[in-house]
C-alpha cells in the first residue's frame, strides 16, 4: 500500500531508502506525536533532546561499536573525531545520566525523545516502513535496583499499550529477542501484517506469545507445551528491554544510595517506530486502491468539497461554505481541509478523497439547491454516501467525534 | 548565560559543540514550536519532513558542494554513495518540487519543516546559540513570477514579525547579506546583544537598518546619507531570502503556466533558527545570577513550593496543594511545576526557582497557618513577594494570563 501513499503525494522518495514526508503525513505524524507526548505525562517520564551526532568512544567503551558496524553511519568532523549518526542512544543517555552526580531520590527517573534515527539498511523497504533515516520515540529508565526496575519497566509497557489501544490498530504483545541490546526481558510490539518481516508464534491455549527468531525451530508452546500454535506475518513497531546494568557498569554511571554507596542504576530502553507507525498503520488497513488510516491519525477528519464552478449548485455553495467551515471548526478545531479545486468535478475530487482515506467527505452537490439544502455525507467505515440536513449533518458529526473520544 | 543554563540543567554539553536539551529546555522548545507552527498556518504554510541526509550530487549541480565544504558533515553509505547531514534545504525542496508535475494553480506554494541542521562549526560557543547540531524551521516558497514572488516575500517576512513579536524578546530587522544563498533580496531578524557576532548599522534619522558586513567602512546612512548611525551587537536568529529562479534553473525545476509552457518558478528561503531562539532569548534577558524568560517560552509559568517536611505548616500544606493544584490547572493548563522536594527548605527551593526565571512562584510558607491561608506569590517581572488568600490569588493570576494573551 506504500506505493499508494507515493501516488498520493502522501510521501515521496528522496533517494533510495530515504523519504519526504509531505503535508497529510506530516499531520498524521504530529497526531501521534501528541497521543505519544500524553501518554507519556501521564506516566511521568520526561521530555528532552539529545543530539544525533554520538562520539564514538562512548560504543567504544559498551564494546557494540565492532559489532554493528554496516548498519552505522560513520562520519568524522574537521578535526578527524568520529562520530556516529545515532541509531539508538543508551550509551549517550547514561553518559547524560552520569553527567551530573545523582542521589536515589532522583530515581525513578525516566528520560525520553522523539527524534531522528539513521540505519544504512542494506535492504530499505516498503517505505517509511523501513527507510535509513526515521523518527523514533526512545525512552531511557534508571532504576535503584531489579524490583523498582521491573515495576518501572511493567509501568511503561502498560503506557505502550495504552499508545496503541488509542492508535486503534489491532496490534500483538509477545516476548522478544534481546539482541544486541543486552539485557534479560524484552517485549515486542507488532502489528500483523503480510509484508511483515517478523513471524510470531502465539499459542491458542495460554496466549503466550513470542518472536519466531527466538527459537525458529520450536513446535509447540515454550510455556504450556501446547502444539495448538498459530504463526503470524508482522511489522514490529515497538521494543522494550529490561537492561539490568550493562550500561550503568560499562560507562561507570552510578547514584548515591541511602547510605552514600555509589551503585549502578538499573535501565531500561523502550522504542517505538514512530514514522513506522504511521506506514505500517497505513499498510494494515488500507487496500490496494484505498487508503485507510486509524481514525486517531487521520491526516484530517474531514474533507469538504464544495460545487464546481460554473454548475447549478455553485452559488449556493459559495453562500453555504463559510457558515459549514465555521459550524465544523466548532466540532473539528483545525481538522478539516476544504477541496477548493473547484474546477475539477466534485466526482474526481470525492473519487480522490475516498482514496485518500479521510474518515468523512461532506460534499455539497446537486440537492444542496433543494429546500432545505442536502449535504451528502460519505463515510470511510461503511463505504456509503447519505444525505443529511445542515442541523442533522452537525448533530450526527458530533456524535461520530464523541463516540471515538 | 549559557553558563548559568549549564549549571542549573536546562542544557548540558554531550560533547564540545554538541547539547542536550534536558526537561525545562525541551517545555520551552516544544511552546515554540507551537508559536511557529499557528502562524505557519495563518499564511498557509504546509508543514512537511525532509531527510537530513542530502546525496551530495545534487548540491554538486547547483555548485555549493565546493564553495562551503569546510563546514559540511560529509558521510559515505554503505555503498560509498557520498551523502550531506543537511545545514539547509533549498537543493532538496527544489528536487522535491520537480519530483512532480506542477501547474500555475498549485502556486504560490509554501512548505515548511522543523528539524534538525549541521554545521561544524570551527568555533562552536554560547552553548545552543551556536552548536554543530541545531533545531531550525526552514520555509521554502514557489512563486510564478517576480511579483508574486515578492509579495510572498513580504507575507512570510510578516509572519515572522508576528511571531517575534509573540515571543517578546526586542528583535531587531534589518537588510541582509545574501552571501552564499545567492538571490537579490535578504532580511535577517536579530535579538541585540552584546556577546552577539553581528554588528548592525541603524540609521537614527530614517530607520534603515543593516548588517554591518554588507559593507564595513561604511560611516554614513546609505539611505538618507545621514551621519547619526548607531552600531548594535547582535545575535542573528532568522534570515530570509529571496532567490530568484537560481535553484529552478539550476535544478531544472518547472511549472506549466496558463499557456502551457514550462517556467522555472521564483523561490524564497526563510529560516528561524528554532534552539538558538530559545538560547538567545536567555542571554538578552538573564543577568549572570538569574534565568529570566520571555512569559511565552516559559518552560513552566508557575512553580508551587510546598511546606517542608516536618514543619509546623505541612499538614496545611498537605491538605491545600491538590485543591491549589486544580485551580492552577483550570488557569495553566499543564504549566506548572510542583517542586516537591520537600526534603529542602522552602528558602533554598525559593532561590533556585528564582534561578530558574518561573514568572511566578507560589509558596506555602508561615502564614499557610494563619486563618484564612495566606499563600505567598513572588513575581519574577517585579522580584517581589506579597501574600495573597486563594481566591484573590486565583484571581490575580488569571488577570495577569489573560493580560498575555
Amino acid at each position: 500500500m506504500f506505493q499508494l501513499m507515493l501516488e498520493l503525494g502522501i510521501i515521496r522518495q528522496s533517494t533510495n531508502g530515504l523519504y519526504h514526508l509531505l503535508p497529510l503525513a506530516q499531520r498524521s505524524l504530529d497526531k501521534l506525536i501528541n497521543i505519544i507526548n500524553k501518554n507519556m505525562m501521564n506516566i511521568g517520564a520526561q521530555k528532552i533532546s539529545m543530539p544525533v551526532l554520538i562520539h564514538s568512544n562512548l560504543w567504544k567503551k559498551t564494546g557494540r561499536l565492532s559489532k554493528n558496524i554496516e548498519d552505522l553511519y560513520i562520519v568524522n568532523d574537521r578535526k578527524s573525531k568520529e562520530f556516529l549518526l545515532s541509531p539508538t542512544h543508551e550509551e549517550v543517555v547514561t553518559d547524560l545520566f552520569s553527567s551530573d552526580p545523582k542521589t536515589y531520590k532522583q530515581l525513578p527517573l525516566m528520560l525520553y525523545q522523539i527524534g531522528t534515527k539513521f540505519r544504512d539498511e542494506i535492504r530499505p523497504k516498503l517505505g517509511i516502513i523501513r527507510s535509513k533515516e526515521f523518527l523514533m520515540k526512545d525512552l531511557y529508565s534508571f532504576d535503584r535496583d531489579q524490583t523498582s526496575a521491573i515495576t518501572t519497566y511493567n509501568k511503561v509497557c502498560q503506557a505502550y499499550e495504552k499508545i496503541f489501544k488509542h492508535i486503534g490498530v489491532k496490534f500483538i504483545k509477545v516476548e522478544g529477542t534481546s539482541g544486541m541490546m543486552g539485557g534479560n526481558q524484552s517485549h515486542e510490539f507488532h502489528f500483523p501484517a503480510e509484508v511483515g518481516d517478523d513471524t510470531l508464534l502465539q499459542c491458542k491455549k495460554c496466549e503466550f506469545g513470542m518472536n519466531k527468531e527466538m527459537s525458529p525451530e520450536l513446535v509447540q508452546c515454550p510455556k504450556c507445551s501446547s502444539t495448538d500454535i498459530e504463526f503470524t506475518k508482522a511489522i514490529e513497531v515497538g521494543h522494550t528491554f529490561n537492561l539490568g546494568t550493562f550500561y550503568s557498569n560499562a560507562l561507570s554511571a552510578t547514584y548515591s544510595d541511602t547510605d552514600g554507596t555509589l551503585k549502578p542504576p538499573y535501565m531500561g530502553s523502550y522504542g517505538l517506530g514512530v514514522t513506522r507507525i504511521i506506514g505500517a498503520s497505513v499498510e494494515c488497513l488500507s487496500t490496494q486502491e484505498i487508503i485507510q488510516w486509524p481514525r486517531s491519525l487521520s491526516p484530517f477528519t474531514v474533507c469538504i468539497i464544495p460545487a464546481k464552478e460554473g454548475s447549478i449548485e455553485e452559488n449556493t455553495s459559495l453562500n453555504n461554505i463559510q457558515s459549514l467551515y465555521n459550524h465544523f471548526t466548532k466540532i473539528f478545531g483545525d481538522d478539516i481541509v476544504v477541496d477548493d479545486r473547484t474546477h475539477m468535478t466534485i466526482g474526481k475530487r470525492l473519487i480522490e478523497a475516498k482514496k485518500l482515506g479521510f474518515p468523512f467527505v461532506v460534499v455539497m452537490g446537486k440537492k444542496i439547491n433543494e429546500n432545505p439544502s442536502l449535504y451528502e455525507l460519505y463515510e470511510a467505515s461503511t463505504n456509503k454516501l447519505k444525505h443529511y440536513e445542515l442541523s442533522n449533518l452537525i448533530n450526527y458529526l458530533k456524535q461520530q467525534c464523541l463516540d471515538k473520544i
